[in-house]
């Protein structure tokens, strides 16, 4: 094994002995308990591939400078808010087009809450006047579906952008490529959770109209957001930054206002945009997302690197990108929502499948890899800040270096694990864990119906593994697998 | 000893076997170090009060249920800001005066800091054009010193109030009472460090002329603000609301802004409020302050309590106030500052001693009570979380309660050690401790040189406790303590 997995300090170690695990955390001291499993399910073929990618070998010494590499970028990036921009533009969408969270799906197969959220879409662009008219133009190819990966951007749980909707520019100023998402909308009916009534549709307008020319001015005006420094402090405040934004959504309020006051942004509408903030506490979460997407996007494609760059769900299918693999992108089902937190009279019966292109978040040390930097949700993984301990520690043997922005106070401003390492996980089956809400499959009104953690799919590392194995020409009786081509956009404006 | 000292779970209590408790911290595990001494140092004056006042003996009783009254009312406390005004007017002061942190004092043994920060402010009121003439009004006794406790008042460090400066106005509304204190002025040349240059004298114009109108506005738009509410967000987000306001100052900005908006203030005048807000986390500490003494206020004057509602320091002489005895408090010297952690180049020597009313804020289940909250100042108790942690297990044995509305989420979301029970402190020798701030004791322009906690003289609450003994009549030996009468001076607006 690598010596990099052990490049910070463990506290525990509990491999198959749950007594006295359990002994300890009742005395609040961090475990990371690894119950013992053959390496790689005990698949030879997978164990074949490991064999040849570790230790000494000259093809691991390939992999592991690749991945230092992959690191240095991801800590060298620099994302900041330039501009507030119509999606139509700041993406070069170009007719009826909308697009969505996760991998490429058919309108058949898509989930509930995805669909209901694409003919919201549809009604907000003015293209059909009603759900029936606006499904008959997706079924007749008149809109087409993309992924928001395909376009450089991101969108929370159903992901839905449309040309008209404003987004987040956002630039690595390091490496000069940018990410993208819309704002965020906040609690109740909205299309992020699947819904669509008069309401949205008035809120996404007040966006479009007030809000976004409101942000852009504030821009123009105070200069570029460096969304990092937001994010760094959100985690000393109790802020994991994926399924929590509260204190980093606060940070921005005073960060943003007084340069969109000074731009002239008139009294009345900086009141409603505090208010309209003051009620979300998601808001800064787009802002998380479109930075990191421009981030993990400066660390993609480095040939011979097993860490993951993005991770990204549909509702039905899961998608991997591995940085080695460049723009081809690995697919799996999603796991199912076993493991969250229902509102009552909710079960996972009622939930769609595991959604949204937020995920990414959890490849730059953060949500789930950050977990112990908001003791509101150790919920998702026990109950305690002990437990949330023992997860983030966990998650470093799955990972190769740890984020120097990001600390964790609850552990003594340990950095937050970053960069992780598809070998690692077929190995050790451990896979990450992703910090999410869950949606009501088929109900048009109820929205969020819980949270908790997702699991990312370990087929999803084991057809990467593959991939890579048959790109590094090892012999290996696994078949190569079936890929995503995603070759991002390329937009003349951005 | 009573049932109450256990009405919240330990950890693990360790007594004089250091080693052991080496091993656990560093495993992280919260551990509470007493080192064995005989009950109130082996004094046995001491221990035969407490032996009166103890078991189950009638004043035992009588005590524990005063302590219990006491308890109640300050959590059925609901502080809220309810205006803004003239010190003048809110406090009622009359003619030249000048109230400051801490017991009464002379000029003569006055500290430099809180010197310099008197001949500010009349300089401030105009009463003379500089220090040397300022110096003589007071001299010549035609400027009139006086403790803010005795107008309802607090401030922090030197914690200056002269008429014209503007005070926010607190009113305990399940009580009925008031609390005031000034606006934080932030960093740098500041009153409160003992400064006063021109750019000292302009800021507080401008919190006089801009800000205090604003906040007033916005008040009288938005109407009242819940202190504790901004509070208890903040314990959830690395703060302990004494040392570290930055979350609550956060919190604040995005609560007070749309009313003021709304008010009409203008967009100028609230650009530069917020930037001011967002350059000084220190900000929301003066509204806990004024909200902590209107609570802590209607808990004082229950007879037999032997709480603590309050400790007041003023760099020279400490003074604490215990409910039972009402408006008389007990003095003492204040304790060298020589845990602190000093900025580079200032050492003990350079200090001048513990000073600010802003040390009621540990009466009240904040600041040093809570702070794990704030693992960023772990310096202040040994450099990790689970110092914090073992700070506050160690509080929990001279407290009878915990604060139902203040929690710590590194502590498993446990409520804070609340009702500091002089019985307990003279039992244990465990003082409570403050977390605070140390200033330059004879330079006119260095300010702060420092942070960390102070240690509440033990002698006070021995005082208190003879004092205690003797207006319950029992037989003792010792003297009845000299006190300090501060009756509140009674102001009909407020």
């Amino acid at each position: 094994m690598s010596d990099s997995l052990f490049n910070t300090p463990l506290q525990i170690i509990n491999i198959g002995i749950g007594d006295f695990a359990e002994t300890l955390r009742q005395q609040d001291v961090p475990v990371v308990e690894v119950e013992w499993q053959p390496p790689a399910g005990g698949d030879a073929n997978l164990v074949e591939i490991l064999k040849q990618t570790d230790g000494s070998r000259e093809l691991a010494e390939k992999i592991d400078a690749a991945n230092q590499e992959a690191v240095e970028r991801i800590l060298a990036s620099q994302p900041r808010v330039v501009d507030v921009a119509p999606a139509a533009q700041a993406l070069g969408l170009a007719g009826r087009i909308i697009l969505h969270a996760g991998p490429p799906i058919s309108w058949e197969r898509m989930c509930g809450p995805q669909k209901r959220a694409v003919l919201g879409a549809i009604r907000f662009e003015g293209w059909a006047g009603d759900n029936e008219s606006a499904e008959a133009l997706v079924e007749s190819a008149q809109v087409t579906l993309s992924p928001n990966h395909r376009y450089r951007a991101v969108g929370p749980m159903t992901g839905i952008i449309s040309p008209s909707m404003p987004v987040l520019v956002v630039q690595n100023e390091t490496f000069g490529n940018y990410g993208f998402s819309t704002f965020n909308e906040g609690r109740g009916n909205t299309l992020w959770f699947g819904i669509c009534d008069d309401a949205t549709l008035e809120r996404l307008r007040w966006m479009r109209d007030t809000l976004a020319p409101a942000v852009k001015a504030a821009l123009h005006h105070g200069g570029p957001l460096n969304v990092f420094d937001i994010v760094a402090q959100g985690l000393q405040m109790g802020d994991e930054c994926h399924a929590r934004s509260a204190a980093s959504t606060s940070l921005l309020v005073k960060t943003l206002m007084p340069p969109m006051l000074d731009a002239g942004v008139s009294s009345r509408t900086v009141a409603d945009i505090i208010r309209f903030m003051a009620n979300n506490n998601h808001f800064f979460l787009n802002f998380t997302m479109a930075a990191v997407k421009a981030t993990m996007d400066a660390a993609n494609g480095i040939p011979d690197s097993t860490l993951v760059t993005a991770m990204s769900r549909n509702g039905v299918d899961f998608m991997l990108r591995v940085s080695g693999l460049g723009d081809e992108w690995v697919v799996a089902p999603v796991s199912p929502m076993d493991e969250a937190v229902y509102y009552t009279g909710y079960s996972v019966a009622d939930a769609a499948g595991d959604i949204g292109d937020s995920a990414i978040i959890e490849t730059c040390g953060l949500g789930g890899m950050a977990i112990a930097g908001a003791p509101t949700i150790a919920a998702f993984v026990g109950g305690t800040l002990a437990d949330e301990i023992a997860a983030v520690e966990q998650l470093r043997l799955i990972t190769v270096a740890a984020h120097q922005k990001f600390s964790l106070p609850a552990m003594n401003s340990a950095n937050t694990p970053l960069g992780i390492d598809l070998r690692r996980v077929v190995e050790s089956r451990i896979v990450p864990f992703i910090t999410t809400g869950v949606l009501h499959e088929t109900s048009p009104t109820v929205g969020q119906i819980g949270t908790g953690v997702a699991r990312v799919p370990v087929a999803l590392f084991e057809r990467a593994l593959a991939a890579l194995a048959h790109q590094w020409g090892l012999a290996t009786s696994l078949p190569r697998p079936e890929s995503v081509k995603l070759e991002p956009v390329k937009v003349a404006s951005a």
